[in-house]
């Protein structure tokens, strides 16, 4: 999307109890007040009784309020009425997302790549890390780098903490420290983790040494919305590779590599996109590949 | 879906030149008439000036008029106004697809053995081929077999014509023979081809001998609306597989098999869901899957 | 493999301690004895320490000695020296696979459709379920059906081990009962299960409600050697497809049974086609895709 | 593989008319003069009047001879009197790989990125472009950077040949000019280019915009040896993504970089690791993966 297009587009996420009539409400509103919908995706659970989530993209420049106003007109108008559970964003407030990673520079690699190619509509305002080793790399992109090493973890999460007070969502791209509950409950489903195996499957450390020692044919990578248990949080997306008895356990890795930068960064692209609601422990990503 | 399901859903499709206000109209009017919404999915080629495209399903026991009657209000409501070319379905009325095949039984015996475990919602009123190999795994199912050579193609053309007089649509289930143009045109966008490459690689006769000799490291199958042009009508669905040098063409074809039968099943199965809106020589398919 | 091919074809698999000299002796030993090696495949986990696996195809027609003969002269020359476990099977012997089955016909149909078109190349003596239900498939490839209901198990595991006398392995498509570990061990590393789902994810009941569950964006299907732990075996063979949050469960378990017949079906052929080696929980495949 | 095993592993490719007792001739040949066979694999086209191609991997630290003389000898002993056609690279040998690139960094970084990494065995001595746009990514990774605009053709070429008097081959990562035959013939089965397109489909130029127009559900992407007709050389590797009505031709384009730079990436490394042997217009590569 190039920057004009950016700059004019707004993202509506609704949730809320499903039953007639949500749609015509909700299309008709934006009609009214000027927003022309160039985009609209949704999901019910049951018809009867379930759940609805819809995603629109609206145009804002034929705007008949501001944006403030515009939100409180909705919610008495549609968002109460209806018991939803919204929010709108405006795709030219680029989200801040800080990257943390530790040693590893492939999945670092890929975003700042992409991002640098105008591939990821997103704002890098630092990389935290906890060994210097790509300090190199955030250079050549010109993005800050806070080495920040986790000997004392309290301390370093305060460290980090008092870094990320004004950021909309964390990366962690192979960030091999287990971040506390604490901190992860000042980002619900705003911190998005690469786990190098296919979940549930091999959780935890070591998954490729897992994987080669089980003789899985397929190996693969998670994208997930980080929560207080270890891998178990909703995931956005998944991928795998074919592997054979000929792959040492080395081999594996360098493989697996190729397919976590790619979902994750395919995770960050449908959550900075604002596609992506949480459901429970999962997630309705409403994707366009 | 079950039978209570199919018996109370309907399908709107619709086309038109895109601009402001398509989804409230569509969306009001079926709220006013007491239709609930199940499912939407839309897509627009650019909301200034390109088309719009929409696929609704939804529930019809609450509707407060006649089917006659709400397709009439909805022409004079919503269709002339905003200039849409448009129709709508009940799922209730399965579609009769006739199937033809030659000697191939792979394809055939896919759609046979989905639709007999009501995976495929069909009518297959019957089964024409060109050999009469294929009787018994007809018979196998219930299904009426006409052997009807071609010999003389205007005269078998003639025959098949007749037993088409009322269905909705055709499957060619590797039927090897070419339909004359006059014949497909009886059938505008309700012939379903399955052909066993990679479209637009190796159209014609032994495709798999073609990307044996060619060294490609991928065969595929493709499902396409058939036109007068010779494997180039609208896709509808494609699919790969990995080849090796390993591969004989037999081997090779005996794998593609797998693909192909894949593939037609998908696509019917689309078809019959009523999710494909064919713009130009292309499809939009709007799929679960 | 047309029965030409079959009639004449042997297949030497080896396991043994890894170091030079290996390729040379059997290679040397298969020429002298006029056997000319159609096809050759190995593995080696490490030259220097670690173990070797091979696998030959060989002609037969110019053999100096009979099968007998050269199996002795084999051991004695090239098996003892090497400290090999190797065996060599005659293709023209073709495997006689008993397949259960409790309800489901997909897996079975595919392996039946498979083999009545000689894709599979086994003989099927028997088929035997817990329900009376698939009978009719049965009947019409013509395979006797054996209906044992698992109201006792030890009884009938009696029986069916009484039947399995004379076999060379067992099928497990979609047989929902636990073998008993006595069972099990009348046929090690000879009966294929299929689970579905990507093991080692979701193991035991219900793996498709467990995967809606859990959001997960694949789901898969692995087919295995059994042993005593359920689920835990070798694996042969995995594949996946792509799920997303408009899949009900029911639709996710109607996506997996697709997958679940291909990688049966091909696990059986890479089986009874003599490419797998056991080497510890994991499999050496041998494969030609 | 680590650079103490790269210093000491040797590859020997062979291709002969096939027949009985090669294997054993070349098995015992190695074994004789000290070198461990390390791997293996071989493929027949036909073992009655067909082509026999093999592969092997061995170990050099006990051989007897030096590598010269080794030469002399197996050709003598086993080469002439198979009527081989054959080769011997030495892994510590990198070889020499120049890399053409115009205006897209995508194929280029991938390769300079996996080099720098070391998980592409070569060398790169330089890179050249019709563009001065790469200079600073060449720069990056410490690779002279030779900006050759071709105005005039000849002169270019004569230009690039000069500079390529000792390279091994050629990488043309989206090198966007036509090299002419004069050129092509100097690297025969030299030159690895990526085409954006799955092959034979899209061939020339624009393939995205062509598979848009085309409406195909999938696109690829085709490494490929050079030869003088444009984009007809032996097919390497290909892989392909799915697409959909909702990606612009502009979108395509972005989806399919990740392929292209994927594939080329996979074609380099069985063309350094001497994986691949041509037959006619058609590769047989004994792949890992």
């Amino acid at each position: 999307m190039n920057k004009a297009d950016i700059s004019t587009v707004a993202r509506l996420l609704i949730t809320c109890p499903d039953g007639p009539g949500i749609v015509a409400a909700v299309a008709t509103f934006l009609k009214d007040h000027g927003a022309n919908i160039t985009d609209l995706d949704q999901h019910s659970t049951d018809p009867l009784g379930g759940t609805f989530f819809m995603r629109l993209e609206f145009q804002t420049p034929q705007l008949d309020l501001s944006s403030k106003r515009l939100e409180q007109k909705f919610n008495e108008d549609v968002g109460k009425p209806f018991k939803m559970d919204w929010r709108i964003h405006y795709a030219a407030n680029l989200k801040k997302m800080a990257i943390f990673v530790s040693k590893y520079d492939h999945a670092l690699l890929e975003i700042l790549w992409r991002w640098s190619r105008h591939e990821l509509a997103i704002k890098i305002p630092f990389i935290i890390s906890n060994h210097p080793d790509l300090q190199q790399a955030a250079d050549h992109f010109k993005v800050p780098f806070h080495y920040i090493p986790v000997t004392d973890k309290a301390q370093a999460e305060s460290q980090m903490l008092a870094l990320c007070q004004d950021i909309d969502g964390i990366i962690l791209a192979r960030y091999m420290q287990i971040l506390s509950e604490d901190f992860v409950n000042h980002f619900p489903n705003r911190i998005i983790n690469i786990h190098h195996s296919f979940l549930p499957a091999f959780v935890g450390a070591n998954p490729y040494q897992q994987a080669y020692d089980k003789g899985v044919k397929l190996i693969g990578a998670t994208a997930h919305y980080v929560t207080k248990d270890l891998d178990m949080g909703p995931i956005i997306a998944q991928d795998v590779v074919r592997v054979s008895h000929r792959l040492s356990a080395q081999k594996i890795r360098v493989l697996g590599q190729y397919v976590e930068r790619t979902v994750l960064a395919r995770a960050i692209k449908s959550h900075v996109e604002d596609r992506i609601i949480v459901d429970g422990n999962k997630t309705i990503v409403f994707d366009l590949e």
